[in-house]
This record gives structure tokens, C-alpha cells and sequence, in this order.
């Protein structure tokens, strides 16, 4: 066994014993743990600025682009943040204890379905450092052990953030090694955290194609993948076209770079001329390029602010996640059409029909397989906050256990507990 | 690519097809496709007998052991009970398209989640070949294609089964591809369904050790353990002698083969002796033989009925599923000593506390974290049918997705739609 090997192993040892130390802690006892982690934060500022200083003196060393040098930064405004962040989730109900469902037998066994920690929980993420505050403490409040493991770019960062984290948790009677950083950074790290399901209960992959891939081959516990949003609006034959427009322009971009941001629209035949006059300019005075299948290229071509914005689109860019203002354009002649697109094309993140026909919007809600799938209303809305659950992990994309928005009561499961007066089986 | 992959991918391929349309039928359409299932076996009886009459015979010549052999024989009594279970899930509510929770927020965005298929389950199982049918027709209840790999000795009778089953859904207008059973039993085939995760939404492994670490090795997509149930029996200081008694031998002697039988008893050292009087005698009465620690077997040894039944146990008796009249004893000195060896030695299945002491049996039942925990009742009701369920997949030793016993509503996911009247995001 390599050194790396037994160091994680050990990780996930002390994780295992405070998991069970944190499931036994009421909802009292779990703030007041995260209200000292915020003051810790705080307290901390310094050290974290300096360590971050570094992360970023390093990435521009090694010539990262602007984004990610922005979305590494911080500064004392951030760290707040980062504090005040906690404190609201602290604010938030616990879910744990929660019964989903309680109910009697013919025999007077009692059932009850009760929500329980999940116990520990793995997160594997890249670049922001301000993941390792938010997902630790979403896990804190849920009663799991965390193990995290950042990106290499904000491993400073990262270390400074635990470290202030812990030592806030510790410090109010909350388990030492309820939050762990893996100090390590390589990608034998990762793999060494996937064979661990003795003591790892899933494991949730935030990061690019690359990272995810890693994670799926080699996890032997539960993975809920938080992988790219290919969202799809689909403008119907009796869309609005007001609100299309308006539905285009904030999908694609009030903010391009996330991923429940717009990639592709789908165009009925009928209206391909009216949406051209009226989403297609307000696009183009937007600067968005436009990747277009032939019908509406032709259409594109006919609009000059259009002209060096509109190109022909490759089979490609439908599957692609542009995260930029770039939108792939292509006519459809059914709502049918449209749904075998979006299955065949998309990511099952977040998908929507403008359309004023209530049949093709209820087919269109039944039948596309997303996880969140939209009727007259913004993909942007995919979101923790947006959807009332305060805080989230993420986005999952997987189908199971958690689906579309990760929040506090995905970071649960249950079991059953059977009171009984002496019964037995026949 | 070998043959074999291409095989297993075409499989996958049609399966997720035929889940697409099976999402879209209505409950009563399913229903109806589940009676013509029903009818279907029935008038395959003869096919089904003569099939399973050649896996008997190669089992014989094989030398499996009798209770194999019990288990894999069917008779025109088993083919009916077959034929009558498809009825009963027929009966059953279905829960897919349930509103779980539906809210609207402040921006009059609706929100609804709610009850889904999950799309392709695969179904990975060893010997009974009434398996086949009591899984795919729980997955085509509640709208999933199924992709069954059985045991090579019951070869011939899941084809025969799985015929019937498919003539019988695609006659009353499911798709044909609905139910597929993997004609190829060797391992290979186990590693290639476990690769497919573009087609197949879950797996889950019923069987051995073996069996289930392949899966769990080689699968992409998630995965639900139907694996071991070491379940464990507390008799705590305060427990009621007579109650103790009757919830160990229905426990232990019921049904042995079983996953919720009990296989270790934890006493405390207060009752250790009267325990032995009352429940060490009612053991010895059925034969069942015991693996004690030192103190256990001291007190053992006193009663002369036990004597060529007690032995000192070995630290694996703890850790083993036995499956058969032999249980594993050891006196504890406290309730947390008690939890304390369940949750390093057991499977986190099923165990129990007997006691009248309410402070001890509520400790247990948040501490002990198994899928179900019971106070002064046997681990036997474990079961989809004791919980009202109405039938199972099985009992997941999971923690995710499916924790416990798996019905109908586990073979279920969920997804958000949401209605609005032209919302976008600030």
C-alpha cells in the first residue's frame, strides 16, 4: 500500500467515526457549530487572503485565463460572503429527524420512515475555494462527515478555508475530523477515494468531463455526477413571441457560463420567419453567435444585423455546452420532433416549450426525460435558491437519489424504525 | 468489439427505446399488459415445465445440493403462483405520476415534483427462476424496460419464463422490448451490462458475494446491493424474558435461509442467566446450534441440553451469515456496547433491541444505522409484504435510492416540472 494509499484510508477511518458523532447531534447543537465555523472564517480572513494571494500568484504564473484568475480571487468582501453564507444555512430547517411517513400494520407494528445523515460524503471539485466552505457546511448541517478534495489551482485556499472551518466546528463541541481536505491533489488521490466504500457512502464529482470520467470508472460507492447542462428551449407553432424573445435573451444570456444557461433553441417551421424578426435581432444586438441548421440559416441570412453572427452549425454543436454567447439554432416541424431532439441531444438538465397550447405543453412536461423540464418560463430557474431549498451542493444530473437541485434533503436518506410489542412472523 | 458486447449493446439499445414508450402508458394500459402477462404464463405452462424439467436434470447431474434444487424446480402449483403474483401487482396503486410535492413561488412559478420510471433496470440474479417474472413485471408496473440476467442453472426456464411474459405484454400492446433476458450466462456478460451506461439507468445485483463484487467492480451507473443480512438481536438488561424468547426462535428458527433471520444474539450480562434458562433451552429444543463467547458459553455449558450445541465462537461467527439453526451468542455490559458491536459487525440490515426500558430502546433505534431497526418485535418483518408494500424487488442493503425493502415506489425517480406564464431571472 503506497503512502497516498494509507493516507486517505485514514481520512476516511477518523471520517467514519465523526459521521457517527455528528448523527447523534440535534439541530441545536449542529448551528451552534456552524455559527462558530462562520466567526472562524472570519477570524481567519488573513491567513485565508494570504494563502489565496498565493493560489493566485501561482495560476497566473502558469497563465490561467481571466475567468478562472476571477473565479480563484478573493478578497475580504468574498470572505464575508463566505461567513454570512454559513450563517443562513444555520438558519435553514434540519431535515434530519424529519418523518417522511409513519403508518400501523394489521398486527399494531408501528413503521416510521425517518430521514437520517447520509454519513460521509465525498465531494471532488475543481478551481472556486469558496465549494469548500459551501459544501462542507451544507454536509455539517445535515449531520456528514465530509471529505473533500479540491483542485490544484486553489489548494492554499482550499487548506486555509478547513482548516478555519474546522477549528470553528471543533471549538463549539462539533467532531474534529467532521470536515477533512484531502492535502493531496493528483489524480491517484481520486482513485484511492473511489475504492474506499468502506468508509466513503457516495461520492459527488463537480468538475469537467475529465474529472467525472475518473470518478465514474473507478467508484465502488454511489456517484451523483453534477456534469453539463445542454438545456434546450423549444419555441412551439403558438409560442408568444414576446415572451419568447424574452425567454431567449435571459436563457442564453443573463449569465452564459452556467449550466442551466440556454444552449440550443429549437424553432417551429410556422413561426421560423416572425422568431427571426424578433428573437433573432434581439440576439444579434447582443453580440450572440448563432450556429444555424440550413432552414434557418436561410432565414438568418435574410437579417443583416445577423450576417457575421450566423454561421452554418456542425452536428457537434448540438451537443455542445457553449457556456459562452453562442446558441445553435435548428427548425423542427412537431412538438414531437422537439422532444426526440432534446432525448437524443440534451443532457436532461433543464428543458423548456414556449407555447400558448396547453396538450403539446403537457405532452412536452410528460415526456421529456429531464431532470426539470419548463412551460413558459426560464431554464435559469434550475437552482437551489431559485426553487426554495436555500443552499445546494449543485445540480445533479444523474437520475437517482438527488435529481436536478442537491440541497439539505438530498443530502439525506432514511430508514425505518418498527416498534412493536413483542411480534413475530408467522 | 467482441459478439458478445454487440449482443449486450443491442440489448440496451432496444430496452431504452421500449422504455421511452412504456413511460408514456397510462396505468391502466400497463394493468392490462400485465393481465395478458398473467394469461401468458399460464398457457406457457407446458413450455415453462418442459424447460425447467432440462435445468433440474442438469442440476441433478451437477450435484447440486437438495434445497438448489428445491429452489430452482417448478410445478404446475409454482407456475399458478407465478401467473397469480403478476394479478397481484396488477392490483397494486401505481405510483408514477404521484405529485410528491407541488409549490408555487413567489414569482408564481409552479413547481411540481413527481413520481417517473427510472427508465432501464437491469436485474443481475442467481438460481430461483421465479425471479424472472416477479422482477420484470414489478418493473413493467411501474413503466421500466428490464434487462434480466439470470443463473446459468436456471437457463432454459428464465427463457421459457421470459417468453411468455414478453408475448403476453406485447399482445395487449406493451412494447416487445419491454422484458429482455440476456441469453448468455457467463461473467462476461455481467461486465458488458455493467459498462452500459448509456442505456442502462441501474443495476441491481441479487446473490453472492461473488456476484455482487463483480458488479459493484465494474458498473458505471448506479447500483443497488441486495447482499447480506447479518441481523443481530439485543436482549438488553430490561428485556422481557418471555417476549425474548419467542422473538429469538422466530428470528433464528422461522425461516433460516432467509436475509432477515437473525444470526447473532447480544445479552446482557444482568439477564445472561435466566436468558440461557428460558430462551437457551427453547434453542436447544429446535436443535439450533450456538457459537459462544467465553462468558455465553460458561453459562452454557451449565445446561445439559446444550452441551454438544454450544461451542466457543471464533471472531468470524460474528461477521457470518449463517443461513442455517446455528447463532452466534455474546453478553454485552451496556446498551452502547451493544450498538457499538452492531455497527462494526453487522450488515446494517436488520436488528433489534428487546426491552422494556424506553430511554434504551429509543438510543437504539437513532443509533443503530441500519436500513431497519426494531424494538420488541422480530427482524422477520423485513419484507415488502409485512411493510405493505404489497411485493418487492427485494431488500436493499444500500443506503441510497433504495434503502430496505425495494417496491414499487423504489423502482421510481423523480423529476420537476415546472409552469409559468413568461418568467426569467433577475
Amino acid at each position: 500500500m503506497s503512502n497516498l494509499e494509507e493516507t486517505i484510508l485514514s481520512y476516511g477511518k477518523r471520517a467514519k467515526t465523526a459521521a457517527r458523532k455528528l448523527a447523534r447531534l440535534n439541530a441545536r447543537q449542529k448551528n451552534v457549530g456552524l455559527l462558530s465555523m462562520a466567526d472562524s472564517i472570519l477570524r481567519h480572513e488573513p491567513q485565508i487572503l494570504e494563502a489565496n494571494a498565493e493560489d493566485v500568484q501561482k495560476a497566473l504564473e502558469r497563465g490561467l485565463s481571466a475567468a478562472m484568475i476571477d473565479r480563484l480571487t478573493l478578497d475580504p468582501k468574498r470572505v464575508r460572503a463566505m461567513s454570512e453564507g454559513i450563517r443562513e444555512v444555520a438558519a435553514l430547517e434540519d431535515p434530519v429527524g424529519q418523518v417522511i411517513r409513519e403508518w400501523t400494520r394489521p398486527n399494531a407494528l408501528n413503521i416510521r420512515k425517518i430521514r437520517v445523515p447520509i454519513g460521509v460524503v465525498g465531494i471532488i471539485y475543481e478551481s472556486r475555494p469558496n465549494v469548500t466552505s459551501d459544501a462542507a457546511v451544507l454536509c455539517t448541517k445535515t449531520g456528514n462527515a465530509t471529505i473533500l478534495r479540491g483542485g490544484s489551482e486553489s489548494i492554499r485556499s482550499n487548506l486555509a478555508i478547513a482548516k478555519a472551518l474546522s477549528e470553528g466546528a471543533s471549538s463549539a463541541g462539533l467532531p474534529e475530523d467532521a470536515i477533512l481536505l484531502v492535502p493531496v491533489t493528483d489524480r491517484a488521490a481520486i482513485e484511492h477515494l473511489c475504492k474506499m466504500d468502506q468508509y466513503l457512502d457516495v461520492i459527488v464529482p463537480r468538475g469537467g468531463k475529465g474529472l467525472i470520467e475518473t470518478v465514474v470508472s473507478h467508484a465502488r460507492m454511489p456517484v451523483i455526477k453534477h456534469y453539463d447542462g445542454i438545456c434546450i428551449l423549444y419555441m412551439d407553432a403558438k409560442a408568444d413571441l414576446k415572451m419568447a424573445e424574452e425567454i431567449v435573451i435571459n436563457a442564453k444570456c443573463q449569465r452564459p457560463g452556467v449550466c442551466n444557461a440556454a444552449e440550443t433553441v429549437l424553432v417551429h417551421r410556422s413561426i421560423l420567419n416572425k422568431f427571426m424578426e424578433t428573437t433573432g435581432r434581439a440576439l444579434a444586438s447582443r453580440g450572440v453567435q448563432l450556429r444555424c441548421d440550413q432552414p434557418s440559416l436561410v432565414e438568418a441570412n435574410r437579417i443583416p444585423e445577423l450576417n457575421c453572427l450566423a454561421k452554418a452549425a456542425t452536428p457537434d454543436d448540438f451537443r455542445t455546452e457553449f457556456l459562452d454567447l453562442i446558441l445553435a439554432l435548428k427548425v423542427v416541424d412537431s412538438v414531437d420532433e422537439a422532444i426526440e431532439h432534446i432525448e437524443t441531444h440534451g443532457s436532461h438538465h433543464s428543458d423548456a416549450i414556449i407555447t400558448s397550447d396547453t396538450t403539446a405543453a403537457e405532452r412536452f412536461l410528460a415526456e421529456v426525460d429531464s431532470a426539470t423540464v419548463y412551460w413558459n418560463a426560464s431554464t435559469r430557474f434550475t437552482d437551489g435558491g431559485e426553487f426554495g431549498f436555500g443552499a445546494e451542493i449543485g445540480i445533479s444530473t444523474d437520475k437517482l437519489h438527488a435529481r436536478g437541485p442537491m440541497a439539505l434533503e438530498e443530502l439525506t436518506t432514511y430508514k425505518y424504525q418498527l416498534r412493536g410489542t413483542g411480534q413475530v412472523r408467522n
